[in-house]
């Protein structure tokens, strides 16, 4: 039985399907408790939430579900930006300014400090899974949350960064392929050798680490999920298929853009937020390409173009959004989450009755 | 049985492992008669064979077996570059001539003519398939090699070019994933949308076209044979595994390379030829990062560095050579190319036995 492995008994769920935690409002309550109530994990993207936001939403989701969902969080990096940095970038950001007449942002970047607090959050509300981007958080974190028995999962695009994973104590690692959606987690090696396919990726994470792989990128049903595990992963993760579930909170253009996507029209840019994302291709993309690699780093960038996100969100603009997708977008359906996840599970049963090989 | 398939009946092999025609002197036709002899599909890579070194290829190739085999060929760009361009490149590689006492090139690029005269061999010699990258060949080409009842195979890296492919006639295609090395076989789309994973790209592509699919892209071993399967496709294209066969005529420092790779190494570079191909990153790439964009387009890039690529073979300076290889290039093996086929056809057995879900 495909389900029956390392990833479902440590998680303790019925199917290895976990929701990324997309951060930025997708993954509402509802949409968490939806897919943990189907058997699979769901997962509250905490990246960007303040302690009280991070709190409010674990109590939220506990009303929908009493199955273990999870929280991921970003690791913070300590960036300096120059002011005439920012200035330089708030000058390129301009015409967007404009246009959606709002104000240029100074930066308040994502500190180590809230950090702290997101941590002390999942611990105190006993939620039982944390995962990690963009890093891996120090020894006294890990240990902290081990002791609490909080189940840790890493994130890793190369095999250097999931050997990084399981020295660090992690209990299981995503092998993200470079089909992902959203930033890519790479944190220990550089951008041209971290863009590395699922096909790829995985089987030689799974030979290299000891901990269950969990894969993701570019996985949208059946097939990719059972490709998976041939593979050799005991798990997938899935964002954009989560992304246009009626319980996500994306904005309605970025649902309409993924569900719209005829195929192939993402691509990876730093202009949103200074780290590499992948999402389909738009007109802020396109105009900042040729300065994308002088842009402020991340989370500097990230806070410079926050109000022209929102701004372009609200107006209807999906050009001036992070229309955040992965290359099989055009896979994407409108369907609740709940059914989505029931119906991967019965077409990978129908799959395994027939001899698919 | 995976391989009782429509690219077994359409090729009549035995089983569906199509070993890439890598150009360069890769494919000796000791490789290619190999893999044939095997039940696969050897190719010979005569991208950039003289008329006569085809003929000599298919000739020495018919004599070491009576299986099928294939011959693969670039189609031609019409590219103009600008003498001062071609200066100005030269300039840039300067270190590079003196440090291996080479003289700079003029550019002399393959040209129509040369393409013609090689379809003009495929058909004299009756080579049974024949495969394209770089784009479609004119129709009345594809009307020629059809009326000889020569298999026509084209290569795709995203669904728009796979459409293309069905649409001129093509009897199968590759769907090349961005896990794959040497050049990108891209003709209709922007470098930033066709860099796709294999994962995401086959199912959408078998989606899409009602042709059938051939995987390629980081798939070294049973488990990437089976997930290609899983995904849809009929068939997989292996570069980088054969590359490393006793038979092949890889440079040695370049088998070494792949052979030592530890993975996460390959980068895709346009600096050797003007055209995006993945390799293992190494001094020559690295140089040549700042000014890649600004380089003559293939293939005049490519005659450009042709003797310091030679020269850097022959004295055992992998820094300087293009060490095209997959992502997957930490999975290569020293073995002979039948031995591989037999290996590759016996564990799909053995995971087909056992209930691989």
């Amino acid at each position: 039985m495909w389900e029956e492995n390392n990833v479902t008994s440590l998680l303790t769920i019925d199917y290895p399907i976990i929701q990324a935690g997309m951060a930025g409002g997708v993954t509402t309550p509802e949409l968490v408790a939806a897919v943990s109530n189907a058997g699979g994990l769901g997962t509250i993207g905490a990246g960007y939430m303040s302690e009280e936001d991070l709190k409010q939403a674990i109590r939220s989701t506990k009303q929908l579900t009493a199955k273990p969902f999870g929280v991921n969080v970003f690791v913070p990096e300590d960036v300096r930006v120059p002011e005439s940095e920012i200035d330089a970038a708030n000058e390129l950001l301009q015409p967007f300014h404009r246009e959606l007449q709002v104000a240029p942002s100074k930066s308040a970047s994502h500190s180590s400090a809230t950090f702290q607090k997101q941590i002390d959050v999942i611990i105190a509300e006993e939620v039982p899974v944390c995962s990690f981007t963009f890093g891996i958080p120090s020894k006294t974190i890990i240990h902290r949350l081990k002791s609490h028995d909080i189940r840790l999962i890493g994130t890793a695009t190369t095999v250097k960064e999931a050997r990084l994973n399981e020295q660090a104590g992690m209990d299981m690692v995503v092998a993200q392929g470079s089909e992902a959606g959203g930033h890519r987690g790479t944190f220990d090696t550089s951008f041209e050798q971290s863009s590395v396919g699922t096909m790829s990726l995985v089987p030689r994470v799974v030979d290299t680490v000891s901990l269950p792989v969990i894969a993701a990128g570019g996985i949208m049903d059946a097939r990719g999920i059972l490709a998976a595990t041939v593979l050799g992963a005991e798990g997938v993760q899935m964002g954009t298929a989560f992304l246009t579930a009626q319980e996500s909170g994306a904005k309605p253009p970025h649902k309409k853009a993924i569900l719209h996507s005829d195929g192939d029209d993402t691509v990876i840019t730093s202009a949103f937020s200074g780290k590499p994302a992948r999402g389909i291709e738009n007109a802020f993309i396109r105009y900042l390409r040729l300065y994308e690699h002088n842009l402020p780093a991340y989370p500097v960038m990230n806070t410079l173009t926050k109000e022209i996100r929102k701004a372009a969100g609200s107006l209807d603009r999906p050009e001036f959004m992070s229309l955040w997708a992965g290359q099989s977008a055009s896979l994407s359906q409108e369907i609740s989450a709940g059914q989505l996840v029931k119906q991967l599970v019965e077409d990978i049963k129908i799959q395994n009755e027939r001899s698919i090989l």
